[in-house]
């Protein structure tokens, strides 16, 4: 299990805790508690529909960890990060050729969390996003997941083109997702592979770009530039799908 | 052009046009009006990041149209729905086979946005939604569809059922997307088509469903509920543009 729970004690560190996107679970603040820092916290706990429990200074003092509450303690849920070996052992657990997604910089937690939903549903075996610039696992992000990042492993890397290479050297393939790519159904997307997938306006750096083994185009005719990141990740996400299904039709194992 | 712009006069008026949704282009405040309901127009402005142009009361005289102004103008996109007959006419103009999105009840509007501008890109000839219920064209949808909503004809109907039914006898199958149908690769989406997509949680009404002439599923192997419903309609919408671009090289055409 992934999922953790933290206990935030303090003012500030609980309102700090609201604006950097954690998800709180509970919250206990002193009854009759009414100063300045006390009324921000009950202004973000309002905003994102945090239920208040109002204790006595007893029960508070019981709670407390630190017993440095003044008056309020948070419980968060804190998501772990997972390494990229978890991602390797889960796909060989099942064995199944790995299948995962790299996220170049998506910075919208909304396709974030949408992007970890349709890679759990497409049977993938993780997500690996960069340390620097990009998202990480915020409330937003999490609940977009709807769920999903409880069981699909999410890993966090400093260097994306470092970690491509690694994964290379163990046999993956990259497919990076690139408007000026060949067609997405005439790619061999089978075996062992990794998918990259850029931030919306920018795509997919040049220098990952350049790691990769091939680009892939999902075919549009619109007349607008691209499709939402979410979207069209989870359209190549099922592109795998069905042609590992094919395939597996074809080598006559059930699917 | 389906674009409009809509001049918007009055304290009330504006204060309404921005809380239902409209996406304000620009807004002109009387130098120094200081109210509570002037107040109001800045403060959602400010949450909706207009730019407020300051201008004198001569300025203001000119600009407005009703000469009631009362120290507000706002001028607000206005996107016209389109009739279904517009669809099917953009189909006829193109040679191609109506490609069409049924929308059940579809609330999120950062999904109905998502699914115009998906179905925009896969080169559906627009999507049809229910009056009662659903989300409308606000300015989150409008964003949302990256410019899509420009190109693509939304049309907002009374009865989905009757439509559905007008549809049929002009000579559309209606594949409606069903977690329990047939796996969605292996049907045919090649002819005139309407795709039906319910809302996320409770997914196509039942009575549409009966309507419809076969349930497609997308095959998901994941941990938890469903795509999130923007992404199934993606992911449908082009494997629909894969069986078309298949089925016109078997025919010898370019595509």
């Amino acid at each position: 299990m992934r999922y953790e729970e933290s206990v935030i004690e303090g003012r500030n560190e609980v309102i700090e805790a609201f604006r950097s996107g954690k998800t709180i679970d509970r919250l206990f603040i002193l009854d009759g508690a009414a100063d300045g820092p006390i009324q921000t916290v009950k202004r973000e706990a309002r905003k994102q529909g945090v239920r208040i429990d109002f204790v006595d200074r007893k029960r508070l003092d019981e709670i407390s960890v630190t017993g440095k509450h003044q008056g309020v303690i948070a419980y968060a849920a804190a998501y772990k990060y997972s390494e990229v070996s978890d991602i390797l052992k889960r796909a060989e657990e099942r064995q199944e050729d790995p299948f995962i997604f790299i996220l170049d910089n998506i910075v919208d937690p909304h396709n974030l969390g949408a992007i970890i939903r349709s890679a759990n549903m497409a049977g993938a075996h993780g997500v690996i996003i960069p340390k620097n610039r990009a998202v990480g696992l915020t409330a937003s992000v999490v609940k977009a997941s709807a769920g999903a990042i409880n069981y699909t492993p999410v890993a966090r890397v400093t260097n994306l083109k470092n970690t491509i290479e690694e994964l290379k050297s163990k046999g993956l393939w990259f497919a990076c997702a690139d408007m000026d790519g060949e067609c997405l159904f005439e790619q061999d997307l089978t075996g062992p592979i990794g998918i990259v997938i850029g931030s919306e306006g920018e795509g997919v750096g040049r220098l990952i770009k350049e790691n990769c083994d091939y680009r892939i185009a999902i075919p549009t005719s619109g007349d607008i530039d691209s499709l939402n990141a979410s979207v069209a990740a989870g359209v190549i996400a099922f592109e795998v799908v069905r042609q590992r299904m094919l395939k597996a039709k074809r080598n006559g194992h059930s699917v």
